[in-house]
C-alpha cells in the first residue's frame, strides 16, 4: 500500500503551479503545515513548521548582527499618536494601516453584552514600525558623540492592516526584526546601511539558497521618511520579483523629528544621522514560491527545521523492533554531526500509520533528506536515501557508515543544487531590453484571458523620470525593483524618454 | 583617581536597601542600565544588558522545554472580543486589563488633527494572554487520539493594562512564554502541569540562583478559569514572595469553551484536557531583588550576559598597546572556552574613560568577573580579579594561565555562593507558626511609621477557609503563597479556626 500511493500523483499538491501558482502557493503552505489563516482578519497562526524556519532564520541573522557589533533590545508595542505624528511622511505613509487602541478595560452593556470600557486620553497606534518610539529613548541616551554609534536590533511583531492578506507575504500582524542605529556623520549611517543590505544579500544567498538582486529603491518606492532605501529583491517561480529586505538611509530625519541630539567633537549641537532596516515572515512566502516543487515546498538544509527524517519501514511485527532499533542508532550517530556549524537536526518519525501517507507528509514539508530503513536493509548494513531537489521517485541504496560518513556533503549539495537552480531560473528569466516596444512585449501576455508564462526581470535603461515609472505601473503593473548602486554605472539612453541615462535599472512585476 | 572613586561609597546605589527598598529596586535598575519607562504609560524600555538576560532566560528554559517534547509556534496578538469572552470566568479576571483596538487607519479631521479612522465591527482585544485564541485552532488540529498530545509553547509580548506599573515586575506590557497543551486524559494533563512546575523550579534554582517553595495556589489565587494553579514562590530581601512561575491544570473547561473535541479510543467524542504555563520578564526584577546588594545588581554566572570583563588599567600612553594586546590576547584565550554548557562570554572595555568609573559601571551591572590588567601585571603574567559575590574591595591578583585554568571553577563557586546566600537567607526568615499570635506578631511591624525588618514566609496550619483566608489578607496584606503538594501531609489544626489541617501553608506578603 506504501508504495502505491508513493507513485500516485494524487497526493501531490492540487493544482499543480502551472495551473495556478497562488492557488498552489496556499495549498503548498496548508500541505506541509506551515501557517493557517485565523479569524482574525489578516493574522495567521505559524504552526511549528513554520515557526521552526523562522528560528533558524533568527538565530542565524542574529549571529550576524551580533558579529557586526549589533545588540538586542525591546521597545513597546503601543506609540503615542502624538509621537507617530511626528514625521510627517512616516505618518501619512502608515495611517492606512494602523491598528488603533482607543480603550482600556472590557465592561457589561445593560443588554449584557461586552464592550470597550474607559476611553484613553491620548490613542494608541500599535506599531507598524518603531522609528518614532524608539527614537525617543535614542533621544534620551545620546548626549555626546562618545555615546555614537547606537547599534541596535528588536526582534518584534509589527500590525499594518491588510485588505487583502495572504499568508506570509501579506499579513495583518507580522512577525520582523528591525535594526536602528544613531551615527555621528552622514557617512557612517550610509555605511552602515549598505553593511547591512550586504548581510542580506549573504544571508539569503547563504541560508535560504535565494539570489537577489541589490541597490537601491527609486523615489516612489522608498519607505516613508527615508533618504534613501536599500533592497534586495528576488525572482520567484512565477517571474515576479519580492522584496525580502530593505535597509534604510533615515539621514537627519527622524532624529529631527524626536530630538536625538548629540555634543559633536567641535563641541556644538548636532542631530543624529540615523538608520533602520528589517527582514520578515515574508521571507517565509519567498523561499515557498522560490524552491517549492508540484509535490509541496521545499527547504534548503540550512533553513530547514530537520535536516533528516527518519522513516521506519516494519509492516510486520516481529521485525519492527530490530527497525527501531537500527533507526534510533542512525539518529544517534547523526545528531553528534555537524552541517557546517550548525548541528543536523534529525527526526524519526515512529508514528503508527500507513508508510506512503507518512513519505508523503515529509515530502510537503519539504525535508531535505528522507531515510527509510526496512527488514532488507537491515540484512545488508544499509538504507534508503531521497532527496528533496531530486525526483520523488529518486531512491538511492546506500551502506548506513557510508551514509553517516558523507551526510555533511550530501546537504551541501542539495543546498548549493537549489542555489544554482535558483540562479539558472532568474537568469533565464532576466532580459536586456532596449526598447520601449520590447518591454511592453516582454510584459504583456499573448492572451489575457489565460495569460501564459511571461515577463521576468527587464534590465532597461530609465532617466529617472517618475512620470514614466507611473505610466508603466498603469500600464504593466511593473515597477522598478532596484536602481543598481552607483559603482555599476552603464551609460545608455532612456528606452522611454531616449534621454541620456546613467545605468539600467531592474523592471518587474512584483508582490 | 581611579581607586579614590572606587573606594568613596558615593559611587553605590542610593538609597541603601535597609533604607528604601522599593526605590534601591529602581535605582539599581537604572544604574545597570536594564530598563526605563516609556512615555506610554507602563510599558517599559528593556536596554541591551537587561534583554541579554532574557535572551538567556529563554535560551535556556526553551532548550528545556525542547527536551520535553515541546515546540514553539506563533498566534496572533489580537483576539476578537467574542473569542475572549467565551470562558466566563476567564474574561471576568482579565476585564479589567484589556486593551482593546477598536480602529483602523487615522484620519486627518477638520482642525488638522490626527485621529482614529474607520471603527471595527467587532473589538479586538490585545492577547492578555492566549488560551481563547490558541484554542480556536487547536479545535481545528485535533480530531482524534492519535493527535494527542498538542504540546506547544509561544515566545510573545502580552499586555495587562496596569494602574500602577513597576519596571519587570507589574508592566503593561511584558515578555513571556506560555505553553499551552492539550491531553487524552486528566491525568495526563496533571502531570503535564506537574512536570512544568518541577522544570521551572529546576530553571530557576540553577540558572537563576533562586530557591523557591512550590505547590498549588488556594481557590482565590487561581488563575481565572483553571481547575489548578501550581507555583513556584521565591523570596527577595525585603522578605515579600514573588511569584516566579505559574502552570495551571485547565480540566475541560477551556476545551469546552472552544470546542477542542476528540474521538477517544473507544470511538466516542469527548473535550479535551488542557494545561497552560508561563514565566515572564518578571523573572528579571526577582532576579535583582533577589542578589542585588547596595551596589547594584549582581548576576548569576549562568544568566550574565557577559561573564567576564576585562578591564586595561593604562593611564600612561607609553604602555597602551601592551596592556591591550594583553587583554586581547585574555579574551582569546577564554573565549574558547565553556562554562557548563554555555560558551563564555567575555567583553573588554576599551571606552576611554577613568578606570574608576569604568569599574564602577560593571560592579553595578553586576558582571560576574572584573579583571583587571595594568603593566606591573604584565611584568608578573597576573591579572587582578574582583568577584561580584565577594565586597567591591577584595581583590586577588592571580598568574594569567591560573585564571584561564580555574576560570569555570570560579564562576561554578560564584555562582553556588548566591544560591546558597539565597538559601541561608530564606531559612533564616522562615518561621514555623503555631499560634495566631505569633501569626499576626510576625507579620507586624513594632513601628509603622518606620516598619523596621519584619516577616518573611510563615508555615502554618490552615483549614482551607476561604474567610480566613480573606480576613487575613484584610488585616495583615499576607496571602497563602503556596499550599504544598499531597505528598507533603503533616495533619495537624488550623491557627486560626481550630479545625483539623491536613498540611502547613506557605504565607507571607507579596509583589
Amino acid at each position: 500500500m506504501a508504495n502505491s500511493t508513493e507513485t500516485s500523483t494524487k497526493t501531490a499538491i492540487t493544482p499543480r503551479r502551472d495551473q495556478d501558482f497562488p492557488e498552489w502557493y496556499q495549498q503548498a503552505i496548508r500541505a506541509a503545515e506551515l501557517a493557517e489563516p485565523s479569524d482574525v482578519r489578516g493574522c495567521m497562526v505559524i504552526r511549528p513548521w513554520g515557526y521552526g524556519i523562522w528560528e533558524n532564520m533568527q538565530r542565524q541573522l542574529d549571529a550576524m548582527f551580533r558579529a557586526t557589533g549589533h545588540r538586542n533590545a525591546y521597545f513597546p508595542l503601543f506609540i503615542p499618536l502624538s509621537y507617530f505624528a511626528k514625521e510627517a511622511e512616516h505618518v501619512e505613509g502608515f495611517a492606512k494601516e494602523c491598528a488603533v487602541v482607543t480603550h482600556t478595560r472590557l465592561e457589561v452593556d445593560k443588554d449584557g453584552k461586552m464592550k470597550p470600557g474607559s476611553p484613553l486620553r491620548e490613542p494608541l497606534v500599535v506599531r507598524p514600525t518603531s522609528e518614532t518610539i524608539i527614537g525617543a529613548s535614542y533621544a534620551r541616551w545620546v548626549q555626546s558623540y562618545r555615546d555614537l554609534p547606537v547599534l541596535i536590533n528588536q526582534w518584534a511583531n509589527v500590525v499594518r492592516w491588510e485588505m487583502r492578506p495572504r499568508l506570509f507575504l501579506r499579513t495583518t500582524e507580522f512577525l520582523w526584526q528591525e535594526g536602528h542605529t544613531v551615527h555621528e556623520t552622514e557617512s557612517e549611517a550610509r555605511e552602515e546601511a549598505k553593511l547591512i543590505l550586504n548581510l542580506y544579500e549573504r544571508f539569503v544567498r547563504d541560508h535560504l539558497a535565494i539570489p537577489v538582486f541589490i541597490g537601491e529603491k527609486s523615489e516612489s518606492e522608498r519607505f516613508p521618511g527615508a533618504v534613501q532605501t536599500l533592497a534586495i529583491e528576488a525572482m520567484v517561480q512565477d517571474r515576479r520579483a519580492i522584496q525580502a529586505g530593505t535597509s534604510h538611509f533615515l539621514g537627519q530625519n527622524f532624529a529631527r523629528a524626536s530630538g536625538i541630539q548629540f555634543q559633536n567633537r567641535e563641541g556644538k549641537q548636532e542631530f543624529g544621522w540615523t538608520t533602520s532596516w528589517g527582514m520578515t515572515t515574508r521571507l517565509i512566502g519567498t523561499l515557498i514560491m522560490m524552491h517549492g516543487d508540484d509535490d509541496g515546498i521545499v527547504l534548503p538544509p540550512r533553513i530547514a527545521p530537520t535536516q533528516i527524517v527518519i522513516l521506519p519501514v516494519a509492516t510486520k511485527e516481529e521485525s519492527r523492533a530490530r527497525v527501531l532499533e537500527a533507526c534510533d542508532s542512525l539518529a544517534l550517530q547523526l545528531r553528534g554531526r555537524c552541517f557546517g556549524e550548525l548541528p543536523l537536526e534529525v527526526e524519526i518519525d515512529r508514528r503508527d500509520i500507513g508508510g506512503g501517507v507518512k513519505n508523503w507528509e515529509w515530502i510537503k514539508k519539504g525535508v531535505p533528506i528522507r531515510i527509510e530503513i526496512g527488514p532488507r536493509d537491515l540484512e545488508k548494513n544499509a538504507l534508503v536515501i531521497s532527496r528533496r531537489d531530486q525526483p520523488i521517485k529518486t531512491k538511492e541504496s546506500m551502506p548506513t557508515q557510508e551514509f553517516v560518513a558523507v551526510v555533511p556533503e550530501i546537504l551541501t549539495s542539495i543546498q548549493q543544487n537549489l542555489l544554482e537552480r535558483a540562479k539558472k531560473f532568474r537568469e533565464e528569466n532576466t532580459r536586456v531590453i532596449e526598447s520601449k516596444k520590447d518591454f511592453y512585449d516582454f510584459f504583456t501576455p499573448k492572451n489575457p484571458e489565460k495569460p501564459e508564462i511571461h515577463g521576468g526581470f527587464a534590465l532597461a535603461h530609465w532617466n529617472g523620470s517618475r512620470a514614466e515609472e507611473e505610466r508603466i505601473k498603469n500600464d504593466l503593473k511593473v515597477t522598478i525593483r532596484v536602481v543598481p548602486l552607483g559603482d555599476s554605472s552603464e551609460p545608455g539612453k532612456c528606452i522611454f524618454t531616449g534621454e541620456p541615462s546613467a545605468r539600467r535599472v531592474v523592471w518587474a512585476k512584483s508582490y
